[in-house]
C-alpha cells in the first residue's frame, strides 16, 4: 500500500484581499502530499528543490510519512517560486513572477525502493517527464492518476496526447477540460477526453465543485459553502492529494468508490482555502476531516419519494 | 390545495449561439406555471397581457389547470416584449428592447375566487405590486415566496425592503443575493438576507446549481451536466414554479421538504434550457420528470463510511 507523488515542491508570494504572503511553501507535490498523508503512508515523492527549500518542511513531510529518497536537492540554485495575486472574486488570478530555478532541470529518477508502489499521481509538469516516470516503472501500479495544465495542450501536445493513453484518470479544470476537447459542453468534453485515453476524468471547478465522467456516467461534487476563502492557492492539488490518498487507502477503484474520493478531495481542498497556502493542512487532524465529510452529507443529502 | 402565481406574461425574440427565435412567449409567469402545473391545480394566475397574446397560449395554460380570471386583457396595448442575446458561455447576456407595453400599467387585482390559496409565488414585478398582492389576501398563504431582480435594488428599495419582511422565502440569483447583502460571501449574504425577513433563501447560480439556506442550514442542489443548453431563456422562473409547485403539492414547508423542492425545481430547470422558450414544458409528462429527478439522485448520492 504506496503512493507515488510527482510535481512541483516550491516557494510561492501570495497576495489576496485578505492579505500578503511573501515567502511560503507550496508546489503541487507539497499540497498533495499533505492532502494524501492523512489516508496513507507511505507517500513516495518524486521532486526537485533548491539549497533554499527549508529543513523543517522537510522534517515536517516525513513526520508525515513522506518519503523524500525521490526528492533531489540541488545545492547551487533556489527552489521553483511562483508569485500570484488574487482578484476580488478568488476565481481569478495574475501570475506576478514564474521563477523555474531546479524545475528547469529537473529530470525525475524513481529510486529502486518506489517501485511497486500501486497508486501514482502525476502532477503538472512538463508531460514528457510525467512520461517518463511512467516508464522507470517496472509494474504498473492499480491506477494512474495525472494533472496537466493549458500551457502543455499549446506547447506539448503530442507528449501530451501519449501521456493521455497511458493513464486512468485525469483531473483539470474546467477551462482546460474545453480546450483539450475542443468542446464547451463539459459533457461533450468529457466524451472526448476518454476517447484519448483516460477511463476517468475529474473537472474540477473550484468553488462551484467538481464532476466525475466515467462512461456515460456522472457524479457531481459541491464545494462547501464558505464564508470566507482565504487563499485559493494548492486548492486543486489539495483535491488532487485527497482525491489519490483516499483510493489508495480503501485500494478500491470503482467508480462508486471514486464518488467518495471526490468527496473527500473536496473536504481537503475546503481546508486548504482557510488559510495561507498549506497552513490550514498542518492544523487539521482525522476528526476535524471527518466532521467536514458529514458536512458535505448534510449539505448534498435529500430524500426523494417517486409516487 | 392552491397557488397563486404573480407576474409578467410576454413575448421574447432570443438569440443563442444554437439560432434565433423572433417571437415566442415568454414571462416569469408563464414558465413558472408551466413548471407548477406538473405538481398542482389550480394555479391562479395574476399577469396581465395585450392583445397579441395568442389564444392558444390561454387554452393551453387552462388545459393545464391555470386559472386566467387574474390575467388581465387589454385590448389596445401590445403584451410586454423583451428581446435578448446570449454569449457563448451561455450564462450571460445582452438586453437588446425591453418594451414594457401593457406591463407599465400593471396593477393587480386579485378575484375573489383566488381568496384562501394556500401558497403564493411573487414573480419578478415591481416591489409596491408585490406588496399589494400580498396586501389584498385576506387569509396569509402558508408560504409566500418572492423573486425579483437588482433593478429594483438601484431604484426601489424601501419598497423591496419592507416586502421582505412580509415572506418566507426569496429566490434570487448569486449576484443580486451579493448586491442585497452587500456581502460576497455568498454564507454571509445568506446571514444578511434572512435579517431583512424571509427565514428561506435560494440562491440561484445557474449551471452552477442553486442554495437553499435557513438558519445555519444550508443544501446545495447542482445543475444538470447537460450535452446542450440551447436556451437558458425562462430557466429561473421554472425553477421558481417547480419548487413552490412541489411544497404546494405536498403541503410540507419544512426545510426538509424544500430541499426535495430544490431538487424538483433544477429538474423542471433542466428540460427548460433544452429548447427555444418554454417549448419543452410543453412536451414533457410525469415519467420525464420522475426520469429527471432520478438522474439528479445518481448525479449527487454517494456513500461513504466514516472509520
Amino acid at each position: 500500500m504506496s503512493l507515488i507523488v510527482v510535481g512541483s515542491m516550491a516557494y510561492d508570494a501570495i497576495e489576496t484581499p485578505f492579505g500578503k504572503m511573501d515567502w511560503i511553501v507550496g508546489g503541487a507535490a507539497t499540497y498533495a502530499a499533505y492532502a494524501a498523508s492523512n489516508f496513507i503512508k507511505p507517500i513516495n515523492q518524486v521532486s526537485i528543490v533548491g539549497y533554499d527549500f527549508a529543513q523543517e518542511e522537510m522534517d515536517e513531510l516525513r513526520k508525515r510519512g513522506v518519503n523524500l529518497e525521490g526528492v533531489e536537492v540541488v545545492g547551487d540554485k533556489k527552489s521553483f517560486f511562483w508569485s500570484g495575486r488574487y482578484h476580488l472574486d478568488m476565481n481569478t488570478r495574475d501570475t506576478l513572477v514564474t521563477d523555474l530555478n531546479v524545475l528547469a532541470d529537473f529530470n525525475p529518477i524513481i529510486p529502486d525502493s518506489y517501485q511497486g508502489s500501486e497508486f501514482l499521481m502525476l502532477g503538472n509538469v512538463l508531460p514528457s517527464l510525467q512520461i517518463s516516470v511512467v516508464q522507470q516503472l517496472k509494474t504498473r501500479p492499480k491506477l494512474i492518476a495525472m494533472d496537466t495544465m493549458n500551457f502543455w495542450m499549446d506547447n506539448a501536445l503530442p507528449d501530451l496526447k501519449k501521456l493521455l493513453t497511458m493513464v486512468d484518470v485525469l483531473l483539470v479544470n474546467d477551462s482546460e477540460a474545453r480546450q483539450l476537447s475542443g468542446q464547451f459542453s463539459l459533457v461533450k468534453a468529457a466524451k472526448e477526453i476518454q476517447k484519448m485515453g483516460p477511463k476517468y476524468l475529474v473537472i474540477k471547478k473550484g468553488e462551484h465543485g467538481a464532476l466525475l465522467f466515467h462512461g456515460d456516467k456522472v457524479f457531481f461534487a459541491p464545494a462547501l459553502p464558505l464564508e470566507e476563502v482565504f487563499d485559493p492557492t494548492g486548492a486543486g492539488d489539495t483535491f488532487a492529494g485527497g482525491f489519490i490518498g483516499h483510493i489508495a487507502q480503501t485500494r478500491d477503484i470503482s467508480f462508486e468508490n471514486m464518488k467518495t474520493a471526490i468527496i473527500v478531495g473536496s473536504a481537503m481542498a475546503s481546508f486548504c482555502v482557510e488559510k495561507f497556502g498549506p497552513t490550514r493542512l498542518k492544523e487539521i487532524r482525522k476528526t476535524d476531516i471527518d466532521e467536514r465529510i458529514r458536512q458535505f452529507i448534510d449539505l448534498v443529502n435529500f430524500d426523494i419519494q417517486l409516487v
